[in-house]
């Protein structure tokens, strides 16, 4: 049992996962503590999203260790909300979020329903948690955005912190659909950080937008060996609007987004990059 | 200055409306100071929502009288919520409410997009104000139910109160529009409750469906001189999906609704029956 005195220490600081707790998944629920305070109230929220799997996707293959993930959080959350399906999503008829033009892209793209499904869930847990702050991290960096637009649009209260994308050592980020890679893709799956980083350097070095999409696109042939990963989009959006930048003028903050199946599994990455200046 | 020490009345009643305060708001809005305690804080606010009005519809005639509004409710509110526009509906693309299939009938038949606004702006204000409980009135009896299947499917933390219509002492409802009527129509539009009143009494001799909607429906087109009532929809729901019910073998709590558009102005209306009980 906890005893809070401080007004900070009892605020909520909330970070809805999915389960199969990874390192980013540990890094956010770490700075979720130190949010408000040197010690605020962290809850946490496994809940595998069936709204957000389309018919043909992972949902039921989809990573689940309820046991190895309480262990995780054992030290790091004060509480772990695991509600079950029947109660997240009745029988009746479920008034959705409607995740506009943004969750139409890229993600949305492939995955007509993806954002109204994530939306409607994290309404949902927002409403029951009622948390002062939430936290994501930026490797679902359109999740982020949409959800920033949610709140923005009708006013929950909650403040959303965005979480930089955590890394294994040799770059590529921490996903929980890692686990479906076997070592050989594994291996070949790190193109995309590398992808992401030669855009990167490009940006560095005050190249435009057209330059920068061919560089990465450059790298990534180069070192796609027989053509084993499927590229499905490798762009630059600004990061304001989400819009998509294919033309030169522009200037200002980006971000470089990759999404490629490697042997059957979906992989997506991104890097924040400053254009032009 | 209100002094206040039990936590009951430290609760808040919210009352949205979009002003031209009528019997019927009033009515609500004593209620909501009733509603925790005996004296509850009450908030109302006061918008006029862009949003569940058509390119086609009453946006820039719809009544407004905010000094008006504010001497009636010196007495009766707490606090009123008069926000801009501009700060309730920002320049950037908003995240809406999808309001599901139930939006798609009767009032949302020939207004496509109109529960998605209301909806979108309840939930804003929710947001907003964050009450205990929010009072509606029963005369939008398809917005309360659908507002109430928001607060459901979304898990807001707000409990919906349902009042009763408030009728003028010859039964027509208050509402705002009653204002565009001059006095011939005014007489002619009290039409709309007395059908519903021969649906009432019909069902209480225990009728069936098809027989209280032939009813109705004989009284209305006698009644209807001249034609200057021109009818939209003259229904039965059932009271927990909002179904609309044409077969004999329902029993169970029902709705009958009616809208009708007397010169120029669409009026709406209906009465809770009990049907084959």
């Amino acid at each position: 049992m906890k005893v809070v005195s401080s007004i900070e220490e009892i605020r909520v600081s909330f970070v809805p996962t999915m389960g199969a707790l990874h390192n980013g998944h540990l890094n956010l629920i770490k700075q979720a503590k130190q949010q408000q305070s040197k010690n605020t109230l962290v809850v946490v929220s496994i809940f595998v999203n069936p709204l957000q799997f389309g018919p043909n996707e992972d949902f039921d293959r989809y990573p689940r260790n309820l046991k190895e993930d309480l262990e995780k959080l054992k030290e790091l959350a004060d509480c772990v909300f695991t509600p079950e399906i029947k109660n997240i999503i009745g029988k009746e008829e479920l008034i959705k979020m409607d995740a506009g033009p943004v969750s139409k892209v890229l993600e949305g793209k492939t995955r007509p329903s993806y954002f109204d499904g994530v939306l409607t869930i994290v309404a949902k847990l927002f409403n029951i948690v009622q948390p002062d702050v939430a936290l994501f991290g930026k490797k679902d960096a359109q999740q982020l955005f949409i959800i920033q637009q949610m709140v923005t649009s009708l006013n929950f209260p909650v403040q959303i912190i965005s979480i930089e994308t955590q890394r294994e050592p040799d770059g590529l980020a921490y996903s929980s659909r890692n686990k479906y890679l076997n070592s050989e893709d594994r291996k070949i799956s790190l193109i995309l950080f590398k992808t992401l980083n030669t855009g990167l350097e490009e940006a560095k070095k005050g190249s435009k937008i057209t330059k920068i999409l061919k560089e990465m696109k450059i790298y990534f042939e180069e070192n796609n060996n027989l053509n084993k990963i499927i590229l499905d989009y490798l762009v630059v959006v600004e990061a304001k609007t989400f819009r998509q930048i294919e033309e030169d003028g522009f200037s200002g903050e980006a971000i470089l987004l990759i999404a490629a199946i490697v042997g059957g599994t979906r992989l997506i990455d991104n890097i924040d990059v400053k254009i032009g200046c």
